[in-house]
C-alpha cells in the first residue's frame, strides 16, 4: 500500500472524529450580524485556535474592530523549503437561524438523519473549513515536511467582511503564498463536482431622477410637469436592447471573449432552462442572445434593478406626482471590465438620455473587478486530478454569476490566485432554515483536498 | 336704495359678525381622518344645525355609519313656488393641523393678522361655507320668498366622503334641487375671480408585474431571469408617446374637443410656464404639444405613475433580482371618456406589450367622469355678473385639473349640475401648516353669492 492509499484508508477510518469536530464546532453559534452572539464568535475563534494547535498547526486569534480573524500554519516545514505554500481561506461566523420556527431540528445542535447533517453552518461553511483542515492533517501525517499550510478564518463573512482588507494589507507577509484555496464555492449536484473558474464583478450603483421641489397634486399638474418615476422607467428601458444586451456605448469594449475550449467546458454545466425555471418558479427565461444558460451568468455582463421605488407605495392610493424617483443598480462583471470605467460610461449614458424636465444624481457605492482562473493552471490541473479520483467523473469548470470579493483582495493585495471549489449542494439549502450537508459529499470532498494536495505538490 | 344696494350694505355692516360666527365654527377642530376628534366632529354639526335654525333654515343632523350629515333648507318658500331651488355643498371637516410645530399661530384659535385670517380650515372650508349662508341669510331678508336654498354639509370629505353618495341615494327627494352651487373651487389670484367649469375624471389602477416566485440572487440569475422592474419600466416608458400624448390605442376617441371660444376663454387663465416653476420648482415643464398649460391640465387627459416600487427600498444595498414590481397609476380623465373603456384600453395595452417572461395583474380601484359644465347655462351667466359687478373684473372660466367626485354624484344620482367657485386663494396654504383666509376676498365673496342669488331668480 502506497502512501496516498494510506492517506485515503486514515481518512475513511477517522470519518467520525472528523464529525464530532464539525459537531463540536456547529454547536457555537458564530452569528456574526447580532450582537448579541459576539461572544459566541469569540468563542469559536478560540476554539478553532485550539483544534488547529491539535493538529500541530500555530494558530493565533487577531482581534479586529469587530469579530477576531484566526491566523494558522503548518510548523513542520519552511516556506522555503516546501514544494508550494497554500493559503486556505475560511469564515467560520454562520447566518443568523431565524425564522427559527421553521427548523425541524434544533439549528445549532447538529443532527443527522441518514447521510445528512442538518444544522446552521454546516454547509456554510464549517463542513468546509473542518474538511480542509482534516485533509492538510491527514496529507501532512502521510506526506511530512512538502507544503506548507496556512489558514485565514474570519468571522465576519456573512456580514460584509468588513475587517478582512486592511487585514491583508496589514499581514501581507504573514499570508504569503503559490495559491489560495477557497472551499466555499459549490458543487452542481451530488454526482457533479465543479471548479470554480471565476466569479463575476460588480458595480454597485443608486440612480435618483428629482422633478419637482415637493409632491404635486397628480390632478393639478398632470400634463404640465415631467413625473421623476416616468423618466426613470424610461432610462431602466433603455438600459438594454430587444436582444438582452446592455445598451451603453462601450460596454463590451474590454468584455473578453473565452476560447472555444473554454466555452465548451462551461457549457458541460448541465444547468439548463429547464432547471432554471424549476429553480426561479420565473414563466420563461430571458437573456442575451447568442449565449447558454451558463454562459450568460458566467461570462457575460448584466445589469439589474435590485431595487426601485419612488411616489406613494402605502396601501391604497394617493394622486401625486412625485419629487423623486430612485433605482438601486448593480452591474454584474467579467474579467477585463474595469468597475470605474463602467461607472463613467453608466453616467455618460444617462447624461445623454436624460430629458432636461428633471435633475439626477448617482452615488457610487462600491466596484470589484471579475476573478477568473486560468483552467491550464497547475493547481486546477491537480485539483482536477484529485476530483476526478474520487468520484469517478471529471468536475466540471463552473463561471459564478456572483461575487466573492475575498478573491479579489487576495489577488490584489497579497498577489495570490485562488482555486475554488467546495463539498456543498445547491439544495444545502445555506441561508435558510433546515440547512444541511450531504456527510457522503463530505467525506468524498476530505479525501480529495488530501489529494490534491498530494497531485500540487508532485507537479510543481 | 334699491333692494340690492340695501342687501350689499347689510352685507357690510353685519362682516364682523359672519367673521365672529366663522370663529366659533373653527374653534371646533373638527378633523375627520383621526378617530382623537370625533366627539369635535359631532361637536361641529350640532353647531351648523343651531347656526342654520337661527338663520331661520329648518336643520337635520343625519348620522352615518362615520361623521354626521347636516341638511338644512329654507322655509319661506315652497319648491314648487320659488323660481329656483339651489343646493349648496359644504363640508365642515377639516384637514388634520399636524405638523403643529410649524404653525406660528395656534391652528384652531383663528388669528386674525392684518386681513388674514390663520386657522385650520378658514379656506378649506368652513370660510367658504360661513359666506353663502351670510349670503343667502342677507338675501333672504331683502328678496323673501324667491329661491329655496339647501345645504347638505358633510363630515368626511378630508377623509374620502364614505358615506355621501348612499347619504345622495337614500335621501334623493330631501336633495331636489335646480342647481348645486359648490363654493369648494378657488380663485386664481386676488384680482382674478374664477369660475370652475369642469374637473377630470379619473381612474385608479394598480398594475404588478411578477416574475420568479421569490427574490433571486443576481449574481446567480442575472442575466438568464427577467426582472419585473425592467419589465415594468418598459410598460411605464412605453404609455406615454415622445410627444407627451398617452399611447394606449384608443385612448383619445372620446375626448370632446372643446370650443373656439371656451378655449380661449380657458386661456385667459395667467397660469403660465413661469407661475408653474415657481410653484413646482420643477427644472422646466412637460407636456403634450399643440397645448397650452391651461389646456394640458384643465382639457386634456393625463397618466401619472403615483408610486412604483419593487426589490430592495431599503438602506445600502442588496443584489436581488426581485419577485415583483407593482405602479400605482391615475388616468386623468376628460368629459365623454368613460373610466370602464379607458381601464379596458390599458388592459389591453398591457397584454399586448408585456413578454411571456412575467406574469401581470391590474387591480381597478375606482373610476370617476369627469365634470363639465356648460359656459352658456344661465347660472353661469348669472355667476359671472355677481363676480363681475363686486370685483369689477370678469372671472375667469378654470378648468380643473383634480377632481370633486361630489359634482358627478349630484349629477349621476340627483340630476342636479353643479356650478363652482370659491374664494380662497392659491396661496392659502390649505392641508398645509399657517392655512389663512383672506377676509378682504372672503367678504367680497359673500356679497358676490347675495347678488348671485339676485341675478340667478331674475333670469329665470
Amino acid at each position: 500500500m502506497n502512501s496516498k492509499q494510506e492517506m485515503l484508508t486514515y481518512i475513511k477510518e477517522n470519518i467520525s472524529k472528523y464529525q464530532d469536530d464539525l459537531m463540536e464546532l456547529i454547536k457555537i453559534p458564530s452569528v456574526s450580524t447580532d450582537p448579541d452572539f459576539a461572544n459566541d464568535v469569540k468563542k469559536a475563534a478560540k476554539w478553532l485556535k485550539s483544534y488547529l494547535e491539535d493538529l500541530d498547526f500555530t494558530a493565533t486569534v487577531y482581534e479586529t474592530p469587530k469579530h477576531p480573524i484566526v491566523v494558522a500554519e503548518s510548523n513542520d516545514v519552511d516556506s522555503a523549503e516546501a514544494c508550494k505554500t497554500i493559503l486556505i481561506y475560511g469564515h467560520y461566523d454562520v447566518q443568523p437561524s431565524d425564522p427559527d420556527e421553521l427548523w425541524e431540528t434544533p439549528p445549532f445542535t447538529p443532527t443527522i438523519i441518514g447521510s445528512q447533517m442538518f444544522a446552521r453552518g454546516a454547509s456554510d461553511m464549517k463542513g468546509q473549513f473542518i474538511a480542509t483542515a482534516a485533509a492538510a492533517a491527514a496529507f501532512r501525517k502521510f506526506y511530512p515536511g512538502q507544503i506548507k499550510i496556512k489558514f485565514i478564518l474570519e468571522g465576519e463573512e456573512e456580514s460584509g467582511s468588513p475587517s478582512l482588507k486592511q487585514f491583508l494589507i496589514d499581514h501581507k507577509d504573514l499570508l504569503q503564498a503559490d495559491l489560495a484555496l477557497n472551499p466555499d464555492a459549490g458543487m452542481i449536484a451530488k454526482s457533479i463536482p465543479a471548479i470554480t473558474l471565476g466569479l463575476r464583478g460588480m458595480v454597485d450603483l443608486e440612480l435618483t431622477v428629482s422633478g419637482p421641489d415637493h409632491d404635486l397634486h397628480s390632478g393639478s399638474y398632470g400634463g404640465v410637469i415631467d413625473n421623476p418615476i416616468h423618466v426613470l422607467s424610461t432610462l431602466i428601458d433603455k438600459l438594454h436592447n430587444k436582444d438582452g444586451k446592455i445598451a451603453i456605448p462601450g460596454f463590451y469594449d474590454n468584455v473578453l471573449d473565452l476560447s472555444v475550449e473554454e466555452r465548451e467546458s462551461i457549457n458541460k454545466n448541465p444547468t439548463n432552462e429547464k432547471i432554471i425555471l424549476f429553480q426561479t418558479g420565473a414563466p420563461n427565461l430571458w437573456g442575451e442572445t447568442g449565449y447558454t444558460v451558463p454562459e450568460r451568468t458566467g461570462i457575460r455582463p448584466s445589469l439589474s434593478v435590485n431595487g426601485m421605488y419612488g411616489g406613494y407605495t402605502g396601501e391604497g392610493s394617493k394622486t401625486i406626482i412625485p419629487a423623486s424617483a430612485t433605482a438601486k443598480i448593480t452591474i454584474r462583471l467579467v474579467k477585463n471590465q474595469q468597475p470605474q470605467r463602467i461607472y463613467q460610461l453608466f453616467q455618460e449614458f444617462i447624461d445623454h438620455n436624460i430629458p432636461d424636465t428633471v435633475t439626477w444624481n448617482i452615488e457610487y457605492r462600491s466596484g470589484a473587478k471579475a476573478a477568473k482562473t486560468n483552467p491550464q493552471h497547475l493547481s486546477n490541473k491537480s485539483l482536477v486530478k484529485a476530483i476526478s479520483e474520487i468520484w469517478n467523473i471529471e468536475p466540471i469548470y463552473k463561471m459564478e454569476g456572483g461575487s466573492i470579493p475575498v478573491v479579489n483582495q487576495m489577488e490584489d493585495i497579497l498577489g495570490v490566485e485562488s482555486i475554488l471549489t467546495g463539498f456543498g449542494l445547491a439544495d444545502d439549502r445555506i441561508h435558510s432554515p433546515n440547512e444541511k450537508l450531504d456527510l457522503e459529499c463530505w467525506a468524498m470532498g476530505i479525501e480529495a483536498f488530501a489529494l490534491f494536495f498530494v497531485y500540487y505538490c508532485e507537479q510543481k
